[in-house]
């Protein structure tokens, strides 16, 4: 059998070992698992964040990849622990919309019948001795681990019908035939990840013509790549989260124009 | 053979490559070590730090599962270099308190019988070449190398009767009943941990009817879960350090009060 | 075949998953790579830094290891994308003088014949559809992982007589005997790396009576450890980097004397 591939992705910071004890935890119960680091340096609690990491990583991590996530500002509270499975990865994590992109797409392209969601309830498959504060080590690291060594969804809980969204809004047209979306989030380069996806934008037609608004400056139409722009200056493209993206070349977006989530973000066709 | 895991704590940060070097030596030496990086963010020169990620995270790795550590002030001056061992576990590093809390678990649970500590000083075992500001390539990285290929620490150097610790106090007896101890560190997400580990707690008898106070601040009984409390509040709760830990449901206990290492803590029973 | 080692050196922080990505390629095409992080926190843009982690990393991995590097202002622009092999290692990344340093030393020690360069024009070794804004992703993690896979640099592109160079100008010896070089980089701990290698200090003569000076300052003899001076005082020694850097002890030299790359560092022979 191949070597599983299990990813972790949370906010637990670099400093204080959590990510490190979650692998050895999935070690000591899957001692051939390949462990890959997506990030552990999410904004603390911001789920949406970790969400956005998920939906970029994914379609680039071999099929039967296992992906943990733990954002999870309400451990230890009544929210559900979540395994799920598509035919391309499964997702360990807890249930407040972190797997809300990767889900909606995993459904628009799958369908429901080959999604699978299971609410963990079975302890067999946690540490023995579960700590109220601390679930990425005590229950996602061992289920991951778990499924690593091919134990199966139905085992591991009760089928759920839907998980949490992220109640995001798609971008809106507006009677003046323009759309509004917004910001979602900056990374460390300062470029902003929009609400329009390349499908919002195939909704609103070909490129050609479309200009980008934030707030009241005008970004020029959307650019294939940074150097058609200046150094220093702002541009609008499809970056590599195959989503509107807002930079500035060799500069930092988010700083220079005092922006950030929820900025809101227009394209249409001009006059 | 199972593949040898070797984990890596140090101060050098993410930004230089110090860690990954590290790695390059010890995968020179044995190809077949699994690496897992615990932190390279310990607080620049902060043992005490470094040896609570320790012990926090080595109950949960696999027997035979050998700790790097270096967060090693003095390089270069005659401190002394470890390799130390127990029935669970290999330890590497400067003796300067860094291994202290995790040796003395080992020695209440195994007995000093069952524990070995060497004085490294076999050059044999080390690079080639050692220059004396980055024993953590030279000397530890090759040490744990070659331990996970099988040497054993009696050719590595001279047997130690004992090794540094960090001096800390454990909680204090009040005449008025109460106990005092301290905050020992703030974890990223502001949670402190203190001197109050279960052991120490069980000296004080049954959780029931203990209060904790931080200063002149009463944070109530010590909780199970941050959701025993409303969003924003204090709560002190037994973490999965095993320690009385200080947080605020969904923030920062840290900043919130303006406490870190040393503050009093107090424990007991009112009236 | 040993399984074999792919290191990755960024500036795309840890925050947003990149390098997790790249790591996802590269397993989906060579899954028994082993994966080395030397860093991903690169300060944004800064050729400089990445090609002095290079330069320090190199020489303790194995012989075969393959360094892929991303400091790439220049993504999506002309620059061109590279693949180099030494007798040691392989280099991919983009030609901005990232590899200038290691291929200088490669040069020197080998000679032009056993290297090889090519410019990457071979689609068939990159990911199928290649974002002009991310081609660590699409283009640098592909190739090495074809190469881990054992694919030879000439199917892979052009040959290139020389790559970019970083221009840095080596010391230089002033009319009254003393020689001129300068800060390249401070590291976390704020030690700075100097223009002054040991060959350059080959060049002026035994280390015996040579003074080192930062500005109006003097930083005494050049030491062999921090432990020669004081807690707190600067020092200037032979680091691990093999070359001259200016130290506190127990301190931070960059910020203790708010100097910083470009700062003059002159070393010589009082009267």
């Amino acid at each position: 059998m191949a070597r599983p591939i299990i990813t972790l992705t949370t906010d637990f910071g670099s400093r204080d070992g959590y990510g490190g004890i979650m692998k050895g935890v999935i070690l000591g119960i899957c001692p051939e698992a390949r462990l890959v680091d997506l990030s552990h340096e999410v904004p603390p609690q911001d789920v949406l964040s970790g969400a956005l990491v998920l939906q970029q990583a994914v379609p680039f991590f071999p099929t039967g990849s296992i992906h943990v996530a733990v954002i999870d500002p309400g451990v230890g509270t009544e929210r559900n622990a979540l395994a799920l499975s598509t035919p391309e990865a499964f997702f360990v994590g807890p249930d407040n919309g972190l797997f809300d992109l990767v889900w909606s797409e995993a459904l628009e392209r799958w369908g429901a019948e080959r999604l699978f969601a299971v609410r963990l309830t079975n302890p067999r498959f946690f540490l023995p001795e579960v700590n109220p504060t601390f679930h990425g080590r005590d229950v996602f690291a061992p289920v991951a681990a778990h499924l690593a060594r091919g134990a199966a969804l139905p085992e591991m809980g009760l089928a759920l019908p839907a998980i949490a969204s992220l109640g995001l809004a798609a971008p809106l047209r507006q009677d003046d035939g323009w759309w509004i979306g917004e910001i979602l989030a900056a990374d460390r380069f300062g470029n902003c990840l929009t609400s329009f996806t390349l499908r919002a934008l195939g909704q609103i037609g070909a490129f050609e013509g479309l200009r980008v608004w934030v707030g009241d400056m005008d970004l020029g139409p959307i650019r294939r790549t940074y150097s058609e722009v200046a150094r220093g200056q702002p541009v609008a493209l499809i970056g590599s989260s195959r989503r509107l993206e807002l930079a500035v070349r060799e500069g930092h977006f988010a700083q220079a124009f005092q922006v950030g989530r929820g900025a809101r973000v227009r394209v249409g066709r001009p006059g």
